[in-house]
């Protein structure tokens, strides 16, 4: 491509609206426009990079066998309501009438769709397994779309969905499909993990989130230091860590007048935060025709409640919701100064955190205002009901496969795999005949990839204060030519020609920059939009039979001859 | 691809609501399956045939120059309030609210989107020519789908927008594209014509709609026989031909009592249509503060009115409307018996078309109930305002550009270029500084082709009674191996396998048909899904080192050696 023919729409100020790097710099190097909110045009340099992102997930579902498909944007409403979704889904599903006013929806996701495919086209086991994707927009009505393509309402994903006759066969799938993203992510150059998500019902290792690690990444990630355990810290297990210590010290009740909070209580009483226990009081699962219990848990002062982690206990209400001041009173409970002595005398449920039932002589509220108590002892002093998982991880908590301790990272979730058992093929009927002659109901999984996002996400990933430095499989082009005072030097330009026909007929993406620009407005366009190699060809370097050559994280260009210029760029 | 791990989702039965044939055996072929009114879903087998035409779309796109874009399906209503378009689109264009109570659209075209990026990223003459194009879904509400994806409500469209300085430079561009559009269909394998469309106002080269030839399309094209001059009906100009010769007879008025039709009548006095005259009466432009005007139009008997032609009169009313009873009455005028006689005197303004200008001694209504006028001459009898051209062509009139004769066919439209001029570009205000240093408004171009229309439009023309033939390079498959008793007898598989692996290293799209099936079953899903070349290896053919071929289109199979074989599916 030569550059006076291509669209250079590069931007110097970062624009006012780009809250992260990967949406300032799209904008910045010309690669996307907003149209409206959560609505953007891909101009030509972007969608060169969108279009290698689709050619490698493409090769690689081919690869592993998934059927390619095409299904509509627009979608009947009718299969919606008989998945139950068209009610479930809330706002984010955007509903509209068509001339003729029946419902339609736009599609967020195409789960209904598929499997009324299946329905209709596989009819006995012999077809199955059986693998479909498409790549295909999607539209998904955010109420505040931010971060340009991030979190965008029209967005291009790779999905993809398996049809099996039964678990085992869905987990191989599974694993291939595993094993194809990847291959997928590794091609695309992209630094990423896949961890274990959270499953609701399912359980088990039914499903996973790729991410990309980036600092600006929205998710918390749990790693092992030492294997490839890697898990969403809302899922992360908090493993049991020690004994509890025999008392060695005696209850004692003492004033700590106005501090509510364990910083305060630890900082007052000189005490380890991690020294003490902290009481949350939820409601749990009421019995019939009786009122709603509350259900006391007890967590480390230094630990944070796992939402997620609560809501699995079955004495806990789902979705989680904290004791109310009324509860409280009727309980003769004092916000901020609850203990767990005498808790479960009064009838109450005591659920306490693995790591806070392993501590001796420690600090807790006293049950009376302005009061706490230190040289508490479980057993001694309160007892508890159940002693349960109920904490995010932290930095340092061992692995829970056993292998090295917990490292926390930021990750932009870029793909994700689910073992979607029978929810949809039960819902909408979607059954093969057996090896034994009768009608078994599907067993499904699906399989996600934000392609839109991940460029975006490779951006956060790869940047420096120059702009973009795109992986070379990604890159808009991989080599930039530029000749030296090209309209005034015949000489430079028809070298720049020669090499850029002899790079691009060896198959390499190039852009030879003829623009009539300064050179300075060249090097920063090609710095700002990433391109990973940068040629000068100029009269002293013509002379010396050498090439001025700069790759993207160099600090300095260096003169090197054509046989070292073709190492440099090889792929 | 191994045909035991893809979907053949063939039909035996014609689908009943499937009128044309290319609906018919996209349904029976497994190419796609309804969804909804116009909304299909598109499964591998067409899928593979998708992209194959989407690939050859966009290679000739990015070798003319234009660069790629991504615009979203969705679209602000602002910007077609903008154009004007939201008004004047009709319920084609579909409407719809976000959660935010904002009006968008689904976009059934681009250039609002498009001429808003370029009046945005386009400061200067020296950035222009521009030309852009993507490959997008559109939806238009059709008010009644049909004929599968050939008139469908989503659909996939190439659609290219360019961007000039002057008349000029958008003519060189529009040629170019005209030539890539050439050379996309030629590529394509399909039998087409560029041919000169309705510009409305424009007027001049400035629209060609590209047509493959079918019997089943839409649009009526006229042809030469010896040049490549072509046009839709509607456009074709008749040309003047002969000269009117003097009277040889005297006018005489015959009873011709209930014979209102040129039919009845010429049968009725045993003359020739094409030695008659009709009238048609419309409404003329009326003068401020007068009545609307009665136009007499005369065509000959055997000639079809042309209404767009008449339209463009500068004293018929548009769009073309009949004159009423009372109209008539008022005239004294008597319908089925209207002649040209005395109607100037009346002050009409008489027009007519070429054809019937150049007749003597012709038949036409005597302006009495159940009463003709025969031996009528122009001038003598009947006056007249002007000569016009009236008429739709027929066959064997002269071709307009005086080389060969006019053939019809019908054909469908596949795509569409036009010189838009500054339709858009003035609404929305897209200007760029011009070499004089002052803003000029741009002139536009905008390219259509439509993708997932493309693909049933050859259907319609390659097909026979056992399904399609599909032209090599849109093929699902170019290369079907199919070994004989694969399941008892190993030599046909391992034979089978080697070829396939052979030609697939080769480049070929192959399909070796490894499926549990009849070799009858087989043939028949080869044969209906189109695909070009067949290959069967038996135990005999090994033994004689032959295989057995059969191209799509031959009657019966031959027994050749893999030289030959090589030969015959070479591209």
């Amino acid at each position: 491509m030569r550059a006076s023919r291509f669209l250079f729409a590069t931007l110097r100020e970062t624009p006012n609206d780009a809250e992260v790097i990967s949406h300032q710099l799209m904008l910045r190097a010309g690669m996307i426009r907003k149209l409206a909110s959560g609505l953007y045009t891909w101009l030509p340099m972007g969608v060169r990079v969108l279009n290698k992102v689709e050619a490698i997930v493409r090769e690689e579902m081919d690869r592993v066998g998934s059927l390619q498909v095409l299904m509509p944007v627009t979608q009947p409403a009718s299969l919606w309501h008989e998945s139950g979704r068209f009610v479930q889904y809330g706002p984010e599903l955007l509903r509209f009438k068509d001339r003729h006013n029946n419902d339609f929806v736009l599609g967020p996701t195409h789960e209904e769709v598929i499997t009324d495919i299946a329905r209709n086209e596989l009819k006995s086991y012999k077809q199955l397994p059986a693998n479909f994707y498409q790549v295909q927009t999607k539209f998904r009505d955010e109420i505040r779309p931010r971060f340009g393509v991030m979190r965008s309402r029209e967005f291009i994903m790779k999905d993809a969905y398996s049809f099996h006759v039964d678990q085992a066969s869905l987990q191989e799938t599974y694993d291939n499909m595993y094993a194809a993203y990847c291959k997928i992510f590794n091609r695309l150059g992209l630094n990423f993990r896949p961890v274990q998500a959270d499953t609701g019902s399912i359980g088990g290792s039914g499903s996973h989130e790729f991410h990309v690690l980036a600092s600006s990444g929205e998710d918390d990630i749990a790693f092992s230091t030492e294997s490839d355990y890697a898990a969403n810290v809302e899922m992360a297990e908090a493993v049991l860590v020690g004994e509890r210590a025999a008392p060695t010290k005696a209850l004692e009740i003492v004033d700590t007048p106005n501090q509510k909070t364990i910083a305060d209580v630890s900082e007052f009483l000189k005490s380890d935060p991690a020294m003490s226990v902290k009481a949350l009081l939820v409601q749990g699962v009421a019995k019939e025709g009786e009122d709603t219990p509350i259900v006391a848990l007890f967590l480390r002062g230094d630990h944070e409640l796992n939402e997620i982690k609560a809501e699995k206990h079955p004495l806990i209400a789902t979705p989680l919701v904290f004791a109310t001041e009324e509860q409280l009173v009727a309980l003769d409970l004092t916000a901020g100064f609850c203990g767990p002595q005498g808790l479960v005398k009064k009838g109450m449920t005591v659920i306490v955190d693995r790591a806070a039932s392993v501590l001796s002589d420690f600090v807790a509220g006293a049950n009376e205002v302005d009061k706490h108590a230190v040289g508490v002892n479980w057993e001694r002093d309160a007892q508890f009901t159940e002693v349960y998982d109920l904490r995010n991880v932290v930095e340092g908590d061992p692995s829970p496969d056993g292998q090295g301790t917990i490292l926390i990272k930021r990750g932009i979730e870029v793909g994700h795999i689910f073992q979607l058992g029978q929810k949809y093929s039960e819902a909408l009927g979607c059954k093969v005949l057996g090896e034994d002659g009768k009608p078994l109901v599907v067993t499904m999984g699906c399989y996600g990839i934000g392609v839109t996002r991940v460029v975006a996400s490779a951006i956060e990933q790869n940047f420096d204060e120059k702009g973009i430095i795109w992986p070379s499989a990604i890159a808009p082009f991989e080599v930039a030519i530029v000749p030296m005072n090209a309209h005034k030097s015949p000489r430079t330009l028809e070298a720049a020609e020669a090499l850029y026909a002899e790079l691009t007929a060896a198959g390499y993406d190039v852009l030879l920059d003829d623009r009539n620009e300064r050179p300075g407005v060249k090097f920063s366009d090609l710095e700002l939009t990433g391109i990973p190699h940068r040629i000068v060809i100029g009269e002293k370097g013509l002379d010396a039979g050498t090439f001025e050559y700069k790759g993207r994280r160099d600090a300095e260009s260096v003169n090197i001859s054509k046989e070292e210029l073709l190492t440099k760029i090889a792929k």
